[in-house]
């Protein structure tokens, strides 16, 4: 299992991944699922995974030793827009389902799939995708600017009541991290430690890139914070008035 | 799509289920999922369901009317522990399976089916159990006294941090209601008005069993408070400290 969210705001990028993966419950490893792709100062990419650990390790192979096209070999770093880098990934996750992705699925194992893609090319629009099996993507938006894959559902209600496109960045890597938090508490496949990614827009260089790992001060303070303030919050709100009304 | 949480504590039991149905997102109508069975001062039963509409609607009323058994037609009230009323309600629901289940897949419509039952018999010990397709079941105890069924994700973070087994049961009732309302807000499937019973352990009478219509001020200021409550705690937590940290 795995968990990642991506913010994209006005301020910039946040995106935030887990490092467990599990086949079974009694084969537990930690893997990055986070990948920065950088060209400095010119192209910063984030790519976040979910799915079959073999397959997104293919992928990501590909992806920087550079792949056959029409124009000879290219890599993701190769491509001139964020868009035109999304349609190559979908390409190359494409090539991988026919080589590897049928065979794998024919041994029995499940291949969901799923990518978190996002970044900025210098002077062009900053984006972020999420990516499918097919290859397909969808773009957040300032109405929906936070995109998740894998374990997403418990870790969803705090980003729906808390993201707005116009909060603060170092905000939306707070919110980002309380989901995560959630998830880990009901999902033993998602566990520490974590890896996450900040990019102010045209900034043009990571704000951040770095490894929370078990036991780090400030995410285990804010467990402990969230935890008290849910716990007061349930407790702040009035008892049902509703009395004895028989049936 | 459902949502139902049983809770069941020292002091007793509390049954939330909301009235939801869908076929697709386009045929969305409102049907009770939580059912009482009542033979006053002696048997109280709650019965939640999930799954197949057409399905659960034909096993309440096999668990109504009477199911044939080798001591003659016997219904759910005629059981005489809880414990072999789960039993009985196992054996409807395979019979149920047997004889419209196996149709039903092979139509091609999935056959998810969960159940929360719950209650007392006079002088006996207070139960509730989740029950599977199977007619197999789990019983809640004190060290997990929630049980849910249906898209029980989004609601499970606030019943994981707050329900101990020796909270008061108007507090268990409020926390149900909160993740409940985690759980509307995520998922379209699930939605209002809202039925609960409540059952205080030994009173062999229900203290409540209610419906909590759309626009029901309690509920609407849970929601209201529960929302201003999570954003302030957010935001009481301390911005991050991670600074420009290069790579």
């Amino acid at each position: 299992m795995t968990y990642c969210v991506g913010i994209c705001l006005q301020q910039g990028l946040v995106v935030l991944a887990d490092t467990r993966t599990n086949a079974g419950l009694d084969n537990i490893a930690t893997f990055r699922k986070l990948h920065v792709f950088e060209q400095p100062g010119e192209k910063l990419f984030a790519l976040a995974t979910a799915g079959n650990l073999a397959f997104t390790q293919s992928i990501l192979a590909v992806l920087r030793e550079g792949f056959e096209t029409a124009e000879g070999t290219r890599t993701l770093l190769d491509q001139p827009t964020m868009f035109r880098a999304a349609q190559f990934i979908g390409e190359v996750v494409r090539h991988a389902y026919q080589s590897e992705g049928i065979a794998i699925e024919q041994a029995g194992t499940s291949l969901d799939f799923t990518m978190l893609f996002g970044g900025q090319i210098k002077n062009q629009a900053m984006k972020l995708y999420l990516m499918y099996r097919a290859g397909n993507f969808i773009e957040a938006t300032p109405d929906t600017p936070y995109l998740q894959i894998g374990e997403h559902k418990y870790g969803k209600p705090i980003l729906d009541r808390a993201v707005t496109y116009e909060m603060d960045l170092n905000d939306a890597l707070k919110v980002a991290l309380i989901s995560m938090d959630s998830t880990i508490r009901s999902n033993l496949g998602v566990g520490m430690p974590l890896d996450f990614i900040m990019l102010r827009r045209d900034a043009m260089a990571f704000d951040l890139k770095t490894r929370i790992e078990p036991g780090e001060p400030y995410f285990h303070d804010l467990r402990e914070r969230w935890s008290a303030a849910l716990r007061r919050a349930h407790m702040d709100i009035p008892a049902p008035p509703y009395g004895r009304q028989g049936s």
